[in-house]
């Protein structure tokens, strides 16, 4: 039998215990699971940066992955904690629109509630341990989710933002800034043609390449990126730094 | 039967390929081990830093987990390597006082001295490679503490520091700062009760929440965080910018 | 049977998701994979950095561990990608001389050009998640190379530099700089006695030790590190702090 696949999506970062204790509850209740970190460096309660990442991931984990989230500025308030299966994988995570992107996929929904799966007692601060883990152990030994508490309708949240018709272009958003510097939009790859003019504050993009080996040192150039969006990239350097761009500034693409 | 658990809990950080060699180490060793990463962000040589953490974060892991601790500034010197039993699980580290918060629960002490388990040579700098890996590999496989070498009556070390009384209230210390910002004190949460004055430097605390979210966004005030003990966070920010606190800082609670 | 071995060695960081999905892809394609990372935190594009990293790390793992280190500038352009069979292990890198240290060991070693092993469509800007992870699964599987594609004679790249004679010294260089600050070089250890003159940027240093704590708090001195090297340290400090030196600086080495 394959064991159990269990990815955690936090932004606990990697100085603290709290990701190795969450492993360390998750390997007590579910002893075989494959715990795969998929990324810690959220930036603190950035919902819609942990959104998009887990966008980009999903696909390439296998069938009966469970997934936990946890970026959870509302740890201990009434917000409420969600449990779906969708595309034949599970994704638990606090009902605070970082699953909107999924939510009509959803196949079922439910409201994690059952407090006998839960540590007791259940602290305010640290769900990942006390509700996320243990919940997640019983999620990967193939617990179903209707023991885990009521249906719910939805979840809040919506799919990530598109960019929006502006004159005779598009503006979209930079989603993300990777460790090379590249800035992923949310603009769709499919539909870009040459000749094209992009902009990023106040640098001009005319070039798209198909590999970033294709242009010179230090050309800023446009890509579409490994999930289908345009990216905007430096060979052998980083884009970021040479645009002084960040998460949520503009792209404007238009035809040149 | 449950695959055996090894934590790891270093000051090797994530750059060089120290951990990744122990965990080949480890491997070559056990093969069925089941790793966790506890933490390898400790400050370079902070024994105490590493302690505390070790001390919050042991009891979520499952019974049987082999604990190795590398925090090591005496390494290739004379310091002696120990192994414990307490609490039905087994902890390694140099003899340095990181165990020292466990003295008076350990069942059985020894001294790590027989060298047919160490890699040979036995380097004098990377003693996580050639000497806690592997036999942390043969405890995970289940061999007796008493084939490491000679019993020990007691270790280095005693319990992380407690708060003081000082005139109406007491003096604790500021342990950790966490990711988020958030400033981990050694100061009980149990007895804890309002009106109460909170001083961390110049900041003055008055309030206590039981949930991030209770607060006002930027609010300053304190909390009984995940492992009882009371800590000063900032609702969607960082305390310890708000505050410029660092780890041993004073912190002073008293009856307001 | 025992579970097969997957090192993983990147520039990839961990602020992403790319080492998750490597990992998903791994999984979906090999299940028991016990997937160990190496280093994520190699310098963006540095492939010597890997190259030096990978030498030292390597012959600490299990035999048939299957090796797969993707730092690749030229991804997505015509460079090939290597399988070589050494040392009872198998390693997978673009032919960007990451591998050319193990050249003269390869018992075999074949072009990766079985598109029917990849995911399809092949992205030209992420081969980690496309080519790498779906072709290692498949070796960690037990897949013999033959079917990855034709034998090639070599591979690009040679063993790293080594120091030169100069003087009556030698001049070697700095290769890489590790969490703790120690500045770790190409030179031998194995020839070093004392007396000995050390010279590193604007700072001299006469003293070899055999260990971190024989030398006083703060003192600079060489040390023959782990893999055999001779490194500069600071006792409880930060030799790259305190010399200021950094990757690729020379090293002068004579006798005093």
């Amino acid at each position: 039998m394959k064991p159990p696949v269990v990815a955690l999506l936090t932004d606990f970062g990697h100085k603290d215990h709290y990701v190795g204790v969450m492993k360390g509850v998750l390997l007590s209740v579910c002893p075989d699971a494959r715990i795969v970190d998929l990324c810690h460096e959220v930036a603190p309660q950035d919902v819609e940066g942990a959104s998009f990442l887990l966008k980009g991931a999903w696909p390439w984990f296998p069938e009966g992955t469970v997934f936990v989230s946890v970026v959870d500025p509302g740890v201990g308030s009434g917000r409420a904690v969600v449990a779906m299966e969708a595309e034949r994988r599970i994704f638990l995570a606090p009902d605070n629109g970082l699953l909107g992107f999924l939510r009509d996929r959803a196949r079922r929904i439910v409201r994690v509630e059952n407090e006998a799966l839960f540590l007791k007692p259940l602290s305010r601060t640290f769900h990942g341990r006390d509700l996320f883990a243990p919940v997640a152990g019983r999620l990967a030994r193939g617990l179903d989710l209707a023991k885990l508490g009521p249906r719910a309708a939805s979840i809040r949240g919506r799919d990530l933002p598109r960019p929006r018709a502006v004159g005779d272009g598009l503006e979209g958003r930079i989603m993300a800034v990777d460790t090379f510097g590249n800035l992923i939009t949310n603009v769709p790859g499919a539909g870009l043609r040459e000749p094209l003019a992009i902009r990023v504050g106040r640098s001009r993009i005319g070039r798209m390449r198909k590999a970033y080996a294709e242009a010179k040192v230090g050309e800023l150039f446009g890509i579409v990126g490994s999930t289908g969006r345009l990216e905007i990239s430096v060979n052998r350097g980083s884009a970021a730094r040479k645009t002084g761009a960040r998460v949520g500034d503009p792209v404007r693409v238009k035809k040149a």
